[in-house]
């Protein structure tokens, strides 16, 4: 599948269940192996930028958070995730446009955790995902854990070709459908309106799930801000969101917004796995959410990854050569690549880091393995310089190669 | 199996994978349902005491971290755990007597996370774990999870009767052998050191791998101390720590102590699982231990807990009639109760909400559902004055029950 600088350990003394040998090594932590090395300008890896991290402003708040919740913030807590801020992320999502009640929630120890609770909930070995081409790696390790094949279907600048959808469902009969429907990792690309609002209809005809994995979604700066997948289809959607892009990513922590009946399940699979998650985190959370802290935090987010897409796409124009092509998204934190068909970007990357600079080959990002002349840019994590700079020598790279 | 007070959740909409049928709620959650009630004296939760929270030092200590680690301390980081705490770790588990080094570690979300990560990797459906009888319903709740079945060893005072054991290794073959070796939830029991020995060769003899779920170990505050289980087989034992019951729940951190090769395995069943645990919690209990801060906070709960357990088995004495047997740990948080063979603690538990004291019925810690005459009482969380008045209702419902 992946099957690409990957790693396949054995079991060593003791028999294991079989799944745990379908584990590989995550390509990007090899690729990040290369890109942490001195001198590196890095576009490889998914980090939000540290410069803009709350720092001062967590401080005030774990100090109000212990002297105003006390041991209730330290103790154990429901499975289910704390009420408070449920109830403050139910509100929220109600009037974002999609009504939500407490009892719709479920706290995740970061997104990863609800695609690994969806995964094991709905996946049996064999069973098929439907995924966008490319979609995103982690989604990838947590349904091949348990196994899982794809059906793919592919994208233009207005994300997942959906009409190519109808005939996939009934051909392979999917288990789930994953999308990332805003700024798409690795892509950077949104569905459009209305085919969201077609996705939904198929899932509702074809009663299959639909997991819209949305991490990105507050951080737009740029383009029309689009309904929610989840407001076209209440009961057929199951929405993954996190903190992690907008607060911090080390404070782990996510929630899952779907039909109570299934969240009654999830809670129990959530208790098996690691009772809940931390109570401390939870309630650092929400109270930088309900200080009124987030918002403007998250509009100096948007204002610096806006600045840092724009002058790494000037600087793309400017020293990329001819037959290279890139997407240029609204939001997030990546852009994609596509070199001409000829070109590897697996096999070119080892010469990027000679020259210094790294980003990630597009290919572990298709669940068939195709894309091997695209690749994922991070404008989030580098500064402004280091983009320039960066930019340069690849766009010197690419000219040398295809020219 | 447990089969008792129990709900099972059929599907509603969408066809989930079967191991998920197979998910009960959890009887103590609906136990804390019925004891949360106003004026109930709870012996049956498992807390640890709020009061000896050290909240005011967690304040100081997550402002040093925030100001000393910056932005680090809340960005992503590794799924195996961040090194400074991986390595302080290792050097205290050394110290105990374990030579350990960091890449033995993986910090996990809590030990039940440790409990699942082993569950998912050792068992199939239908597979047996060799468990102490009773044991961790914790624990019972993720082996079920992945359709374990059990091969139970009788206990006495000294813990499990590891003479029993070969013959049902030969029998049976399970997969693990899973101990709480310390003051164990549910008895208070410790596994002797010549059993320990005896443990260790039968493992290693057989090739089994034993989990050592310890994390009670800290909270000794009678008896004498005794080697860890893995000094007596440091090939063959995977240990299970947490700061949960020495620092705070809340923060879920736990750690995994095993085999450089199998914490390989376990680290990349983590990235899947949830990426890593949160970076912020994990420096907190760094930082925590680092300043010293632990040890003398650790002296307080055992100071706490000793005279909490001294008046319940003092006021046991004086009131529990003739006839009704318990333990006397010397640590943890719990105590075991055996009423005569006719009695039913579950049964009577409805009449001790009413007489508004509440306790945690034996059978649902039997994988196979003996023990209907036995009960848990906890004795962290009640202060004196409710551990008097609490356990003097409980006696006199005893005595007319028994009388």
């Amino acid at each position: 599948m992946l099957g690409w600088m990957t790693e396949r350990v054995l079991p060593n003394k003791w028999p294991l269940a079989p799944h745990v040998h379908y584990l590989e090594a995550s390509i990007i932590r090899e690729i990040l192996k290369f890109s942490s090395q001195p001198g590196v300008i890095s576009f490889a890896g998914g980090l939000p930028s540290p410069q803009l991290f709350p720092i001062d402003l967590l401080k005030k708040v774990a100090g109000d958070v212990l002297e105003q919740y006390g041991a209730a913030s330290v103790q154990y807590s429901l499975s289910r995730g704390i009420i408070p801020l449920r109830e403050l992320l139910a509100e929220r999502a109600t009037a974002a446009g999609t009504p939500t009640t407490p009892d719709n929630l479920l706290v995740t120890s970061g997104s990863q955790q609800g695609i690994e609770l969806l995964a094991r909930a709905f996946i049996d070995p064999g069973d098929y995902v439907l995924t966008e081409n490319p979609t995103y790696l982690g989604a990838l390790q947590a349904f091949n854990y348990y196994q899982a094949r794809y059906v793919t279907v592919e994208m233009d600048e207005k994300g997942m070709l959906v009409d190519q959808m109808e005939d996939r469902i009934k051909q392979y009969n999917p288990k789930l459908i994953y999308t990332v429907s805003n700024f798409q990792n690795p892509t950077g690309i949104s569905l459009s309106e209305d085919r969201r609002i077609r996705l939904c209809e198929l899932a509702a005809r074809y009663n299959i799930p639909v997991v819209d994995d949305n991490p990105y979604g507050e951080i737009q700066f740029a383009g029309k801000q689009l309904p929610t997948v989840k407001s076209f289809g209440a009961d057929e959607v199951i929405t993954l969101k996190t903190f992690s892009k907008t607060l911090t990513p080390g404070l782990r922590i996510g929630w899952m917004n779907g039909p109570k009946w299934i969240i009654n399940q999830f809670e129990k699979v959530k208790q098996c796995a690691d009772l809940h998650t931390s109570t401390f985190g939870q309630y650092l959370a929400y109270e930088f959410v309900k200080q009124g802290l987030l918002e403007p935090h998250v509009e100096k987010i948007k204002a610096d990854y806006r600045a840092k897409r724009d002058r790494m796409l000037k600087k793309m124009e400017e020293t990329f050569p001819e037959g290279i092509t890139w997407t240029t998204p609204d939001g997030g934190m990546f852009l994609w690549v596509k070199l001409p068909e000829e070109v590897s970007a697996k096999e070119l990357f080892p010469k990027a880091v000679e020259q210094k600079v790294a980003y990630v080959p597009g290919q572990p990002f298709y669940p068939h393995g195709e894309g091997q002349n695209t690749l994922r840019l991070n404008f989030s994590n580098a500064t402004l310089e280091e983009i320039d700079e960066g930019i340069a020598r690849l766009g010197k790279l690419f000219a040398e190669t295809i020219g």
